[in-house]
């Protein structure tokens, strides 16, 4: 089965790909600047990226952390990374609680019937067997909520209809998704039984978003699901005429002694071969949807980039290694690396992850410190012709599984992508393979490839550059 | 419980919108032209239809035909006629064969396991219960499989992933609509088991649009359903890679018995009472969403407009009747009507129907023979400032419910409206009440309100111009 599955996935195209010679010439006499744009180039025309993610989300589909088909994913990101050349490739297993939905049924039973659309939120404890009925409490704002006096909700359904407004860079999210994380063990607090949010979605779609949530320690679990927008809205125009009665049956499973994979592969360095530059982006998606923009997209862009890198004769001077996180979405495997990986954060130089959709790159921040080098100089140059500037700020943060390397010390570059429209898709069964544009993927691919060829044959000492910006 | 949700449904705010005071100011001494435009401008910021509409499909939401909400929503129509002043109010029933829903399960099952997101077919016969799981064949065009040999899909699940293209006026759906309602006897005759399509619409969510099918006499009736347009595109994808096979699990039943609902009043006539102009729009709605566009969007600009034209003292000088359909989606209630109100037709001088969505009216088709005459320049002239221009040719029909009074001999008039997103929403869950712009509709309301207006005080003799013209 899984040969026959192997067969299938080959034919996906994904072996003429890898067998296509480089789409640059490079030379050993070229300048960093030059070899830079010549990648930079090259990226712009290649689909070795393009045609992972088509393969992953045609021939496995959605690959939820816990899943076979999350492990078929990792078997086909070992063997791509094989098959192109990559040494030191590995995979690698790690503990991780598998969350699985169950039937979601909710419905409107007064005073009129009507079905509504939910998701059952990433980590909610299901209702009883025959569900809960009961009637419904509607906030306009989460701030209401979480103002709401103990007891108030006892025995209702809490519903929260705030809406998450559109913006480019994904600060609406940020600052909405304690609405998701929270918002249970808020409702919980005051006697809810059940608690029901408008999705963190822009779009005025009949699909959930889902997403994790986290219960508060001591306080009652009680099961959660996202609304679709128009039922969200559905629900708060009811409410305002009288009491409104909801069914809701939500059955997930949890398998506490399931696990994942994390898949790397390396660009061994020339020169600094102990010094690595890590970029990153998850494997593992949510479960309605194929993964495609989250984040199929950001895996192509890795792999595309780090593909064109592994080309190069001779390597670049440090070590460009590529890791494929298995369980984003619950965020468990960039804790999982860090830990399995503490021996080798001291050689990690620099990281990033790609994890924002499949849109174009229209800006980057720059490792702290590294303001003023000849590193970001020749960077900026290169990226400007594809439309990207320099954002002032520092890179503070650069995806969910980077962040313990982060914290550890490790010195990080964000590439920041259009996401205008990212979160009418995110987290929905609308994340197909259909949403990515190639050439807005290409671009974005040819930014990381420039930025993390750079940082390669880069002299300056990146967590040196951020301790003294620190200090 | 009746009288709790009519309370609930008053609460909506629909007793305060009939309460409101005239929106316009007319006088007996008024020119027709004059009256035209007072009636059109105060459509501009009336929300009569827009609060109908609204309370439609919030405290009412789906009316498919046959079921118990499509009786409520007959009753809330009547009401609303009734206390809107309307003359000969009167809901009458029609004898139909209800379709319903049951479970829809689609899955591939080879080479990986991938959920699809399917709609069964209104008239589709079931699965056996268990479902079918076989092969599939796919056609990039439908008329690949008319060319396909008989036998040819023995045992085999036809799949037609042919997409429609985005047109303005609706005509790529006319062009389309036989893969839905012929493909699956077309199917069936070279063998298949069960028929898949893309859906018709013109988005790419993972919603599929329903519509009814139509089963030729004498081929064996299969099970068909339409696909979301990214699971068509999927299947595509994956048939090119080698043989699929999905499983299918449609449960729908059908009730030979059953019955709807038409809702009319009239505005009677002060000077020729017995020259009727009649205008229609449906209550009924597919059951996915809650029929917003898909008609209560029309029932919202019929009722506006009447609610208006009710209000001149005198009234105008023809009758004007308001017809709400209840079974325009299996094409039940036009020939029900026709052949109920016989008697009626010669009297009926004029009708129109608004199904077409909530945007605004971009274009009006005379009925024949009325080109050159008073009643079409002061029409061409008041529409003039909304943005609607005149198209040269007449117009040939109105809609599925008014076909068969055209058919009988009575002129048509049409307004076009813009339909560039209509079939992105279409008979999907999407269909809901958050998708429909006041000021458009409004505007929609505006331009009927005068056409229609115009026509009860025209002398023209619609019936005589128009055999005139045939000739």
């Amino acid at each position: 089965m899984l040969r026959t599955f192997m067969t299938f996935i080959w034919a996906a195209g994904l072996s003429a790909a890898l067998a296509s010679v480089p789409m640059f010439e490079a030379s050993a006499q070229d300048s960093d600047t030059v070899t830079a744009q010549k990648l930079r180039d090259a990226a712009l025309t290649d689909r070795f990226g393009y045609r992972f993610v088509e393969t992953l989300t045609t021939t496995i589909g959605q690959r939820l952390a816990g899943t076979e088909a999350m492990t078929r994913a990792s078997l086909l990101a070992e063997s791509t990374l094989l098959a192109a050349g990559f040494d030191n490739v590995h995979r690698e297993s790690f503990p991780i609680t598998a969350w699985m939905r169950g039937r979601e049924e909710a419905e409107v039973t007064a005073p009129s019937s009507q079905r509504l659309v939910v998701a059952t939120l990433g980590g909610s404890v299901a209702t009883p067997p025959g569900g809960v009925e009961t009637e419904i409490v509607v906030f306009a704002r989460y701030s209401q909520l979480l103002a709401a006096a103990p007891g108030s909700l006892d025995g209702k359904i809490a519903v929260v209809t705030e809406a998450m407004p559109r913006v480019m860079d994904g600060s609406s999210y940020g600052a909405a998704i304690s609405i998701r994380r929270s918002g249970p063990s808020e409702a919980a607090k005051r006697g809810a039984i059940a608690y029901l949010h408008r999705s963190l979605g822009t779009d005025d779609h009949r699909l959930a978003h889902v997403g994790a949530t986290n219960y508060l320690e001591g306080v009652k679990r009680i099961p959660a699901a996202a609304l679709s927008v128009p039922d969200a809205q559905q629900l708060a125009r009811m409410a305002a005429l009288g009491k409104v009665r909801i069914r809701l049956v939500l059955t997930p499973t949890s398998d506490e002694h399931a696990q994942s994979w994390t898949v790397s592969g390396e660009v061994r360095g020339s020169e600094r071969p102990d010094e690595i530059v890590l970029i990153g982006a998850h494997l593992d998606s949510w479960d309605l949807g194929t993964g495609a923009i989250d984040d199929g997209a950001g895996v192509a862009i890795v792999l595309g980039a780090a593909n064109l890198i592994a080309q190069l004769k001779p390597h670049a001077k440090r070590t460009l290694r590529v890791v494929l996180f298995g369980a984003e979405e619950m965020n468990y495997s960039g804790p999982a690396y860090a830990k399995m990986h503490a021996d080798d954060i001291p050689h990690i130089v620099l990281a990033g992850e790609a994890d924002f959709g499949a849109r174009r790159v229209y800006t980057f921040l720059a490792p702290a410190g590294a303001m003023n080098t000849p590193f970001l100089q020749t960077l900026a140059d290169t990226l400007n012709p594809l439309g990207i500037f320099l954002t002032r700020q520092p890179a503070t943060n650069s995806g969910d599984d980077i962040a313990p390397l982060h914290d550890a010390g490790v010195p990080v570059i964000a590439l920041r992508q259009n996401g205008i429209d990212y979160f009418d898709i995110h987290h929905t069964a609308d994340d197909t393979f259909d949403k990515i544009d190639p050439q807005e993927l290409a671009q974005a691919t040819a930014a990381w490839v420039a930025a993390v060829y750079l940082a390669l044959q880069s002299e300056l000492d990146f967590r040196k550059a951020a301790k003294d910006f620190k200090n």
